[in-house]
């Protein structure tokens, strides 16, 4: 199974693909997609730039299923307005072509890669680059979208079910409790 | 020139499609896209029915141009997450496709067909009525898509730039100022 993962951000949306066989995880590509250079700069530019790329991603690395990243209120509302529009586009660009997309929390990603939620983003990368013996630490973007799709490898499918029925409802702070409060 | 509004929800998002020759509008079509029968109702399902919703629309009628409402933060922080990424999704839809998407605020788009930032929606409602020659009041979500088609009809693609220089700076709270803060 290949499983792309993806952490949104209108600035910076970073992807990470990896194939799982069992137990294993194999690395095939990482990286990320910057808005900063969208024509216009305008935000529909910019929403054109994050759902091109990801598309791209796809076509170019043909993922099973998508893992992308559960964003959070910023205490900055309008940050949280754009980060959402961003996430938006993201998500879009997945499922328009029929991708089956899973959604974690940076928490639950930082649990299941680095052992506890309130692992930092050094340690998320550390841990991304043994797990998936790369030679060299990712960037932080790509570190976290590879996290996201490891996670999704440990969670397996119906794991991520049971995850959204009981622990979504106990962590996070209203929005995707139990994926029934839209 | 054919113009496309939209009016961005994540349970409905409003459209409406006018014609304008010179001075003329013609009405062309309108209604709402609904995400409450989704298939599975999560979110990235919803944000696919937006998706496919608008890009039906958009073959259907052949568009110039859109006209999108700017939203604003809501009170409840998850609410502004959630519409921020419809209109991601709604935006992405208009954008995949190389249609230009003029942006304006709900309060710019009473004062264009109400005259008034402050008018209800049901003189909204009226004054599209009026405007268009319709034999019925429209529904709430299809009468400010609408009203934002006529807004970029009454504004035109250089009065927008405009506006976008100095009105927006003035008159809105920070996110779309001038185009230019993303």
């Amino acid at each position: 199974m290949r499983i792309l993962g993806i952490d949104p951000g209108l600035r910076t949306t970073g992807f990470g693909v990896i194939d799982v066989d069992g137990h294993a995880l194999r690395y095939v590509a990482s990286g990320t997609i910057s808005t900063m250079k969208a024509e216009g700069g305008n935000l529909p530019a910019r929403l054109k730039v994050l759902f091109d790329g990801i598309n791209e991603v796809k076509e170019r690395y043909a993922p099973d299923v998508a893992s992308v990243e559960i964003v959070f209120v910023n205490v900055n509302p309008q940050a949280t307005l754009l980060l959402g529009q961003a996430r938006g586009a993201c998500v879009t660009a997945l499922v328009s072509c029929q991708l089956v997309v899973a959604e974690y929390t940076a928490l639950q990603m930082k649990q299941a890669v680095a052992g506890s939620g309130r692992a930092a983003k050094a340690d998320v990368q550390e841990m991304v680059k043994r797990l998936l013996k790369l030679p060299a630490l990712p960037g932080k973007d790509a570190a976290d979208a590879l996290g996201l799709a490891i996670t999704h490898a440990h969670v397996g499918q119906s794991m991520a079910r049971i995850a959204q029925a009981t622990q979504l409802t106990r962590r996070t702070s209203g929005m995707y409790r139990a994926g029934r409060t839209y």
